[in-house]
């Protein structure tokens, strides 16, 4: 941006270049490109200084690039992101991500600050900065999640306070406790207060929040959704001065439903967003780019769509300097075939070609600190850890429905014999979250109903938000030993069937792979595959599924380290039902 | 704003009052209101809290207004204006403009710097302070405008660097000297500089850029213009990332000419000004409300006109907090009968009702510090001062032209006799300009056509950019009789004819008057009445065209301190034609 300009000196280079009176470094030739500021396509070279776009016209640089018949973008923005949800490195992420034309992603750790506390951030920070992808972090606001669980780390207010007194935090991470928010809550008003207080902005989350309820979510100073599941919501928080962010994610698709709220007069107010994508749509279908195929796809402009992730995203977050080709601007472009299908040929960062035919121009090898490495601290298990004890022959079950998070709340009839619960032939598997941070032992039990499995064990250390061990399965012995795996591993996933183990490692804090995106994405298939075979509901994604069902803010019935909860009554409940 | 907020005291009560838990300070009831970022007018209360919008819904407050049939709209916003030029002090000229719903200026106060140097801006500043209306302070980036005057007072980049220091000045004033920033002049790209490096904006003032030569003046950090004279230029403008300010002053009518560039993809580059307006045409006609009902009336739909003038001028300038009627916005806001005629019948600062029907509910006593006060300082003159020596019988002559401030550089026959020109039987009349800032006794002479004026002399302090005393007159005592009073009555504009002196005081700083605005109006209307009784040509304007003539910049002829400026030529010209 010219605003950080080091002196008159590259001030003077930059007027000589964009004035003609010397050759630029770079031109970008023959191209069309966006005016964002009209939201139209013009014609013209773009002149780069350094790291600066210095003019659009008829230029002449010291290396030239022909794109005859191409489209030249604003690089692109994700307005809301987590980057462990692709279960891949930072420095893998950007891989996939910057050949597609992402250039900012606004990324909020909140996983793995959940794990490791603010040694997981510095890490994200660092390991994105071995890249060419800039990546705004945002400081997790809802560590822990909840108070029901046993997180790896504890962030509240002061801590918040503290940090914003350093750089490294962009802003404040989606505030989820929008209950506590609306109602007024201290602690977690001076959440906010603390992002305010140091010119910070303060992302929100606040599903079916409206009217007065959203009024005191947004006096308090949150200034985004990406929650908005039906038009007239998007429509009323635009409306009360939120930037919605519209999602399409690996699970998340409410891009559809929400354009019908966009039209020319308010679009300034919407930007893009991803949330959770996982590696192998990453791989196989893109990044923002394929948000945006989707917006055309579901009726809107493609120059609309691409203000929306480019200028609007650097509006909102006051990102100076992104998001528009113009002199003064950040020279990060990304060059594509057009504005329909969105295939993205070249990529500049910073002035500097990172990007071709979507591939990586740069590589970087994985550097781990201790911190993010061996989290998985589980005291010693064997099968008589999952014995479930039940005073009587009525027990409380989670019950998988298809095509969605949400749980029921069941009450099976149950057998038990010699102190323990008899599950063959029927459907109920049992469940465990084993806190994984301490190496406490404890261990939340209960039973789970549709999905599947059969004479083994499933395990994930990804389990949203406090990300213990979830094990499910109908064989005690399989179910230690996929718990043992997991720590031998560093954390993943895994699955014990049939006396064979078989797993995809997530040794960084038991959330992403150290691995190469494509063995990951391969590993992660045949797992899948795997899973499958061996009995689990077509249905339901096999440790996607899993990782939802310790997660205490989704109907109905959910498992912690500290038992069954109960999230209508939102509170514990015993085993044993009435 | 909610960022604002002094401690989690304050956000717990604005939570409050937004959820409906207590009652609202303040509440405004069954009006619509203006939905900024969706372009539309809408329904609802609109609940404060001390100067803050807490909610917007059904509430009760501990005060109620009823404004059934009317609408809220944001406190409108002058992007771009010089005070001085309303002749008014800022006391009265908040008092025309707030009851007119203005509640923001972003107010540049080059002509009093250049009189008084930033005493005069502290002046300003302070004036502003007593008054509701909220004005934000350029540092005059052009002080003095040509190196071809004398002015008061001399702001160079080291000067401006130490002024951004401190907190008075928002920004860098609009940067006049744009042939030198596209040239890469190391002090001028000093002086943007200093405003980039302590993250502050840069006016632009760029007529009739284009092209290579915009690029460079945008690449060095300049974001707004105020001068386009066609849509085609508006249109390239924005292009090129600048905010086009719309500007409808008293002289300066680019409304009409540059809304064809304007559509609601692209409305949001484009924020409202009026840059020069004076105090008959505030008092008759209004300040934005104005602009609003010429944009109105020259087509553009009223909802639009009014976010240009509200969330896009605070998105432009950075001005959080402003610019919307949503949570945590400021309550600053401006009650309308209509969204066509936009006449005001009420207006909020900061959560208080300041003017109502038309009237101020403010007023305050004037203070003038010694700075602005007794600042015509002149030489003794006499008759002779004004005695116009040529060689030849060929003189160079301003050629004033009706409608337009262009004059022509003309060649007449004039005769001399006892070493001075002699104009009886002409239409040619003595013009001079008389340094007044430090008694040098400097003066610079020449003839001007189509004037008018017969058996006496006109001059005035204001007198662009320097503001020495223009004088004109057929009658040489008369003339010095002129500069004598309006040093005795510390600057102003006077009229001398048949023996007698009439004059309207401007006594601070020679550029405004402390007297109540209806007062200096009727006191201006008389003057240009007599003036025009005396001779003066009535297709010009008597004092306005006078204060034009020193300015340097404007073609083709001009006259300073220094002598004849052959504006074409960017030099000094002999007043001996060849």
């Amino acid at each position: 941006m010219a605003e950080n300009f080091s002196g008159t000196d590259e001030m003077k280079r930059a007027a000589d270049i964009a004035a003609g009176r010397i050759k630029a470094d770079v031109v970008l030739k023959n191209a069309r490109y966006l005016d964002v500021f009209n939201a139209r396509l013009c014609e013209g070279d773009i002149a780069l200084c350094g790291g600066l776009i210095a003019g659009i016209g008829s230029y002449e640089g010291e290396k030239e690039y022909d794109f005859s018949g191409k489209v030249v973008l604003p690089g692109l923005i994700d307005s809301h992101m987590h980057i462990e949800s692709t279960q891949l490195s930072p420095e893998e992420f950007a891989s996939l991500a910057v050949p597609r034309g992402t250039t900012l992603v606004i990324a909020d750790p909140h996983e793995i600050v959940n794990v490791c506390g603010l040694a997981g951030a510095d890490y994200m920070s660092r390991a994105a900065a071995r890249t060419p992808l800039d990546v705004r972090l945002m400081l997790p606001s809802c560590v822990p999640a909840t108070p029901f669980e046993t997180s790896g780390a504890v962030i509240d207010s002061k801590e918040i306070a503290k940090a914003f007194r350093g750089k490294r935090f962009f802003g404040l991470g989606e505030m989820m406790n929008y209950p506590a928010v609306a109602a007024g809550d201290e602690e977690v008003l001076a959440k906010i207060y603390a992002a305010h207080s140091t010119g910070r902005i303060t992302d929100g989350h606040a599903p079916e929040m409206s009217g007065k309820a959203l009024n005191s979510y947004i006096v308090s100073g949150v200034r985004t959704d990406h929650e908005c599941a039906t038009a007239a919501e998007a429509e009323e928080k635009v409306s009360r001065g939120m930037y919605v962010l519209l999602r399409e994610g690996s699970a998340s698709h409410d891009l559809k439903n929400l354009l019908p709220a966009v039209n020319e007069r308010n679009f300034r107010r919407f930007a893009l967003c991803t949330d959770d994508r996982h590696a192998d749509g990453l791989a196989a279908e893109g990044h923002i780019d394929h948000v945006l195929r989707m917006a055309v796809k579901y009726g809107l402009k493609g120059e609309l769509a691409a203000v929306m992730c480019t200028l609007n995203a650097a509006e909102c977050y006051g990102l100076k300097g992104k998001g528009a080709i113009a002199p003064g601007y950040d020279a990060d472009l990304a060059v594509f075939d057009d504005v329909q299908n969105f295939n993205c040929v070249a990529v500049f960062k910073d002035g500097r070609l990172v990007a071709e035919d979507g591939k990586p121009l740069f590589s970087g090898r994985l550097r781990l600190p201790a911190a993010v490495k061996n989290t998985v601290k589980v005291a010693p298990v064997s099968a008589d850890t999952f014995t479930i004890k039940l005073n009587g022959t009525r027990a409380r079950v989670i019950g998988l429905q298809e095509g969605t998070l949400v749980t029921k709340n069941l009450v099976e009839e149950v057998t038990s014999r010699n102190g323990d619960v008899v599950l063959e032939g029927t459907d109920l598997l049992r469940l465990a979250v084993v806190e994984r941070h301490f190496a406490s032992g404890r261990a939340g039990l209960g039973l789970v109903k549709g999905y599947g499995l059969k004479n083994g064990a499933a395990a994930t250390t990804v389990s949203h938000d406090s990300h213990n061990i979830i094990v499910v399965g109908d064989d005690k012995q399989a179910m230690a030993d996929a718990v043992e795996e997991l720590k031998r591993i560093g954390g993943g996933m895994t699955l014990v069937h049939g006396g064979k183990i078989m797993s995809v490692p997530l040794d960084i804090a038991g959330l992403m792979s150290s691995a190469p995106a494509e063995k990951h994405v391969r590993l992660s298939a045949e797992l899948y595959k795997a899973a499958y075979e061996a009995g689990v509901n077509r249905g339901i994604e096999a440790f996607m599924t899993l990782s939802f069902l310790a997660l205490a803010v989704i109907p109905e019935l959910r498992l912690t380290d500290r038992g069954l909860f109960d999230v209508n009554a939102f509170g514990f409940t015993p085993i044993d039902a009435q």
